[in-house]
């Protein structure tokens, strides 16, 4: 990785873009031209960046003029954008769902399909927070004795709705310890000391659409159609880290044993299991980490070849900006950024 | 049920000890005569009920002689007392585990298995409050259709661990939100904006008992052992009520239609699942009430026969108080009690 890249920040002023920032700092990506973009009510700015003052910039097609990569945070923006960056040469890593199923589009998380970014046709998407954590943790089961079905219920943090969401907790916790009240705005009833067993909107079969997401991205990223996921997700009073009680069918049985190593011995997780300890994974513990962190891994013996995890990570981190500036690295490595034209 | 009864409540002082008086008051289980014991810490305390004061004695021998029922609220009172109770013809209804797995000792849950309540020899068991949750969904399901395996992951609220639990994240909250701390005591962690996949102590296979009881305790109240239970137990920063993500391999078909029916026929369940007008169980609306409300019924298409439930419940009324004054009521109804010696 010698080459430096110029890299346009799309969605710079929100959550997700100023972890962008942050990993692109603690990552030492080579970076030789940063360019920091926002819709216009977030244009004039001032972000400093490794001792740089940068402004940002109201977003328009020609942002990308000269830029090689362009990380989009998420929201429409890639709709509006996206193509205009590609037909200026700058590859796409989109954080949104946008792109995600177009079967012309790589779906990558680095850990576990870092040669699909390979055949990009300019724009590569990040997929989903929740499917990125399980994916990680996944693979290694995946590799070792093949999955048939995975059920999998989440316990998803407030930061997954963005600065709103986090804040909308805190000032409804308050209300409600103080004896008082905080109507609901960002979630659809109170979060506060409560359970939302909804998340996003309402699709098919009455699953919401991040239910799907874990079904439909889990395949396309693990590029297996015959994996079968069936998910609920469930949002909880918890700021960062989303956490999921996954309950696996492998092909081949793995004990708990083999289970354990394999996924200490695999890239991005760490196995967090010693019960004799009290250690496992904990949404406060795991924040502000790359990694996925494992425990309580079980046999489950209601079925053949059976097994529990309980996995955790930091959605913003590894769900969202991390993926993407690793994705970003592959570019590099494997050389496939696109010609200027 | 014209004939009344002698209760004694051991444990009044406690969480469960209260709400078990609040609800023989509403359900106006008919009483003649009423005695509340607990430990010598908590003797001497004065308690209203239906506008009479009584004083807290110290549970001894002889604190059940005359008494026709004695309720147990919880911990090791019915180990110490348990067997004195039934020598005198008092019959215990214990919410403790301490016998709940004893072939001699029938475990009860009135809407699931109300006629074993007849084959007791002194002591009835009050089942765990995430089983109660749990059955009083799964029964029209395995009625319906029979049931071959159940995957389920809890969120537990804090007041499953009494009342120390509910201080503890009052306290705590409130400390993290003006940015000071509080360590934990009642709970192995902070739960405070945390997760805690964790409860009661780890035993075989890594299971904690915990998950153990919602295993062995479903096959007891359903009278089939064949019902194959999978479980991962999680502690959530919530007051009151449990919540359980329930994944379900039934025998035969039942369509989520098919499922929303025999769900909203059955007794004590409540069916709350309008999504397109975001109507789903919380844990925040169930609280205070006597029944279990089940929503997001969904087909889950990656077994031949699956279903998916969100289920909420009272675990201090339903999962404890309410379900051991039904069996109270069952043993009248049955004419059941114990002659005295």
């Amino acid at each position: 990785m010698n080459k430096k890249a110029n890299v346009v920040i799309v969605g710079a002023s929100g959550a997700v873009g100023q972890e962008l920032l942050n990993i692109l700092n603690e990552r030492e990506f080579p970076i030789n031209k940063l360019k920091l973009c926002a819709t216009s009510r977030s244009a004039g700015r001032e972000v400093e960046f490794q001792g740089k003052k940068y402004i940002i910039e109201e977003t328009t097609d020609d942002s990308f003029n000269g830029m090689d990569i362009a990380l989009f945070a998420g929201g429409k923006a890639s709709l509006d954008f996206g193509p205009a960056a590609v037909e200026r040469g700058c590859v796409v890593i989109d954080n949104s769902s946008n792109y995600r199923m177009d079967p012309e589009v790589p779906l990558v998380v680095p850990e576990v399909n870092p040669e699909d970014v390979k055949w990009h046709k300019g724009i590569i998407a990040n997929p989903n927070c929740s499917t990125i954590i399980m994916v990680v943790a996944l693979k290694p089961i995946y590799d070792a004795a093949g999955i048939k079905r995975v059920v999998v219920s989440t316990y998803q943090a407030v930061s997954g709705a963005g600065k709103e969401g986090i804040e909308e907790l805190t000032a409804q916790t308050k209300a409600v310890i103080e004896g008082g009240e905080y109507p609901p705005n960002k979630f659809a009833h109170q979060i506060a000391f409560n359970l939302i067993p909804h998340i996003d909107v309402f699709k098919d079969m009455d699953y919401t659409k991040e239910e799907w997401k874990m079904v439909l991205e889990t395949q396309k990223i693990m590029n297996d159609d015959s994996i079968a996921v069936t998910a609920t997700t469930v949002r909880v009073p918890v700021y960062r880290s989303h956490s999921e009680s996954i309950n696996i069918e492998t092909k081949s049985k793995l004990s708990a044993a083999e289970a354990k190593k394999v996924l200490a011995d695999a890239p991005g997780v760490i196995v967090q299991d010693d019960i004799s300890q009290n250690i496992y994974p904990m949404p406060l513990f795991t924040s502000n980490t790359d990694e996925v962190f494992v425990g309580r891994i079980r046999e489950d013996n209601t079925i053949e070849n059976g097994l529990n995890l309980w996995v955790v990570g930091d959605q913003i981190r590894k769900g969202a900006a991390t993926n993407a500036v690793q994705i970003a690295e592959l570019l590099l490595k494997y050389n496939c950024l696109m010609e200027k034209k």
